[in-house]
């Protein structure tokens, strides 16, 4: 067993986010959390914003020099403040793992889409985090940009189909639990509004297509566009994305299913279920487990691929402590577990 | 105000469809439900199975003499129950409206998707009863099926787009609430498992997919196969599709909410939502309401269309009524509101 | 069938309360809606407020001169601003029910709980207006003051046992569902929190607790005290009290029972569920309905009666409205239905 | 850091209790799970019961001889075939928790509850699991009789009051998420049904009322009858009792408070919430942590207490595994954690 011999931060641990770092740090055998930050609710207790953690613990300041001491920060702030405390730490010499939007996109579609210049870390780019595609990349890292949870539930998805689909055919539906939104007070996250109730929102613009197209195109080396639509559905947590796509010719119902289970076969996260089943997100509730389900119709001659997520583990805290696991040479499963929470 | 002059019954009064015809039909001007049958259920007083409906008239059983005296009968029966009754009644003099897949489809389609030979009703084809989209041939009809509720939300989706996109290129994604899986019992029915969860289901070839497919070739001229992929999510009412599709060339922004305004100017049920906004099915509950939302993403010239229904009303119960208001020369609203009981 | 021969004013419309008084009204044979008001929503379109209702009607500022014309006015708005609503309109001749709790408890009851003087409408003393209780009282009232929703469903559980039960024995658990908490944003009524969590509040001191002791006491005679714990609970209606009291001596189920069915048996909205079963709030959705179920432990020599409501509808809009019937010598249930949208 | 020294196995695999054993158990320093044992699913691998595990070791028969070479086996069986299995076990040397009622009550309050035989264990007769009460009893136990969900919130509230409020005046009010229903399919746990409803169920004669008052009667001295009325909430785990009860003369809301928070100082899981305030049961899912919270009514002169749990954690599995801990010398919270799984 590993002793904790590397101090971390969390910043924007009054977030979700935030919140969840710090649960699966918890009991993590290589991490210690030496210093927690929040915005407004800098000086409160932790307890006093999330009484879950158990933990009396007063939030200091998200100011770059609060991380002093620490190996590694994780910072689950909005973008905007992402990208001014990560090129300091990172010259300060603390590695980072950021899991808001603002290191995950070259610089050109960042500004485009977020309307805002990109704060390039000077000599020090980010890698994109999602090991399943780019572990190779991350252990040397000095800043990891956490993908969001979508791409994650999405690129998943996409990975086995790489050269078996014409690029630019995605047509991707994505379905998010509520803790996708945040915690800020919203009309529409109300919860006599929101119980019952499903809706699409930020289609066909939402800020996590440039994400998806971005990765895939990595993958593909095609410039494809991808038509994505997010849909807010009645539980706290849990995320899917379905992919249909154009098969490319002669590729049959066994290569996609080959594709798919060879794509996994070695990882400790990512499950394929089994033909004429779809993955369900309840089974992967707190863990940073992934399940996909993928099937072929050979009347339309187009794939469905679907990934089933936690929004906030795989798709947000858990892969980013896999992330924080390979910088720092440990087991990328190393105080994370695919096992979830069910019921 | 009308009379109450028509009797008429309803079989499959043991389901959440049959149900909600009884409470829809309880307020209704013109006609008074006069039979109310069950399957297994027949002879218990119909407040044993349904205590909302505060009902204790036993419940009959579904045979065609059960209906003796009636102008009209609502099947919500299973499909191979209403491919025997809706006949038998039909040949008896008596109108029908089944709410079953027995006479949605052309025969041979049916025959692959149903694995069972096509009830054919001798001289009386069926009519599908969608009426934003074929009310010229309901009035006259004797036997109306009634449409899918993934179809109904589809296709309501796609009217305004018929003239707008490429045929083939559809993609649609389902979110059903519960209660369009039925009142039978099953291990992912089991309310400590569904909820707090979504998965997809059926895909690539649920039975609604013909259904779509059929009313779309017919609005097209075109002959395309869909590719729907559905998914159940954790709330009891309530149905979306989101359609994406290629554009045709030159077609733009404009161009699509006009063709959505001008399909539903007159329509007491369906509304077209504002530019920027997504319609939520939390607003249509209990009601005959549709609601829809469009854009386009110039990017990838493509076409965002989503329709909120509520699965048992727009989707089931309520659409049988229209149907039965248009068959009987009353106002397609008679008895039925695009109000929703909110929140 | 009744002309729609009185104009009514709807105040507090873009809250719940206000939101089912509309959709309840909207049928009504004899009350037809002039005016419709809010508070920071005047100006608004309803529709932009509350989609659902699909009237794009714009409201009105919330003051007395709005509601000229109008033969009465529902009060859906908060007790501050009922308090010198209702006097004025009375004063000007147009009769009121006021949902908020202005003018439910006597005045020094009032002012020790609300902390605010009591705005006594001078020689027009407000009528309690719980039917089941008090009808003859409503009839000639000017002002209606509509009882609580907890209230409502524990006064209902405990008019049976009034001659059976020690007075100051009572223990009322109450359960409610999240529209109870009103529409405002707070921290516990974001979705992703509230979702899937129980938590009692306002314990031992919720304002609905003086409510329930008046009225039991003028139904008693006694000058008793009650122990009242209101739960939130997942769903956006519903409503549930659950009374256990020490039963006088020599009372057994049997008289019980009797006096539960006999205090309802010509009742059109309440019911009495068999022994042995026990009340669901699914079944009431949307009603103005409510059900009732009675047990004795012979054990403990303790009853237990469990009262079930939709919170909105006989805890709210729909007593309002049977109110004003009394009130207007219509029929108690003219526009009201005891029927449940259920699922 | 302990070595995974004791091979134990799990009995009853395939229910809620079972699966959460195995999920706690998962990561404990000191338990190896080495039989996994089923019902009707023995035979089949793990991960067709429950996917979440991702364990494909097949289930085993639930019989004696297959749980040789364990030091300890959870029975999280029906109480019918933990009564057989128990004994059999502990005459083998093993020893058992038994998450059944079979061997929480006195022998002749079970034959009244139960309808059946006590299966007395010959000369070991069981411990009363309920550590924060009877922890001296525990270690040296062969057989620990885990105590019920209800019973466990309700004792943890009532323990700082055994000397504060009159003994027979207990009312108690019981909240419960679907899955303390268990996973057999029933009409009234169908989603769609249950999904939004609360209802009283089993009252006034629910099994866990004798629980309750022999538990109590030992920490009092009395012979007190309870009352006890739980009610079904739409959420998949997470429980609450509230109790109220008259105080003793004299005593006052600094006493409880007092009590309550130096009944619980050294409680690595129960925690005593801020006055004012009262626990939510999100906070505690799938941990092994309780919140308490007290109030006292000084016009009614009677106290407020209300405790959440997991239903599954410390109502079940976490219990279970605690008292395991405790039987082997391990500390209490050896693999557990008071940390829950928010959202």
């Amino acid at each position: 067993m590993l002793n904790k011999q590397t101090t971390v931060g969390v910043a924007g641990a009054s977030g979700y986010g935030g919140a969840e770092l710090l649960r699966v740090l918890h009991d993590h055998p290589a991490f210690e959390v030496g210093v927690v930050a929040g915005g407004t609710t800098a000086g409160l207790p932790l307890s006093e914003v999330f009484p879950h953690l158990r933990d009396d613990t007063p939030l200091v300041a998200s100011l770059p020099g609060s991380f002093d001491g620490c190996g590694l920060v994780f910072l689950a702030t909005p973008h905007e403040l992402s990208a001014s405390l990560a090129p300091a730490l990172v010259d300060a010499g603390i590695r980072v793992v950021d899991l808001s939007a603002a290191f995950r996109l070259d610089s050109s579609t960042f500004e485009q889409w977020y309307e805002m210049p990109h704060p390039a870390p000077g000599s020090t780019p980010a890698v994109y985090g999602l090991p399943e595609l780019f572990a190779d990349d991350i252990p040397a890292a000095q800043l990891v940009a956490n993908p969001g949870c979508y791409p994650t539930a999405a690129l998943l998805a996409l990975l086995p189909l790489r050269d078996l689909v014409v690029p630019e055919s995605l047509h991707i539906a994505g379905l998010s639990g509520t803790s996708g939104a945040g915690k800020g007070l919203r009309d529409d996250l109300h919860v006599t509004h929101a119980s019952n109730n499903v809706a699409a929102y930020g289609a066909p613009s939402h800020r996590h297509t440039p994400e998806i197209e971005q990765a895939w195109n990595r993958l593909t080396g095609a410039r494809s566009a991808v038509t994505f639509t997010p849909h807010l559905v009645p539980m706290p947590r849990g995320l899917l994305c379905t992919v249909t796509a154009d098969l490319l010719a002669d590729v049959d119902a066994d290569q996609v299913r080959q594709a798919a289970e060879k794509a996994y076969q070695d990882s400790p996260f990512v499950t394929v279920v089994a033909a004429g089943r779809w993955p369900s997100t309840t089974h992967l509730r707190g863990s940073n487990g992934a399940a996909l389900g993928v099937a072929v119709d050979p009347r339309t001659r187009r794939v469905t691929a679907s990934c089933a997520i936690d929004n906030l583990g795989k798709g947000a805290a858990g892969q980013a402590v896999q992330n924080a696991n390979l910088m720092f040479g440990l087991p990328q499963d190393a105080g994370l577990s695919a096992v979830g929470v069910y019921p």
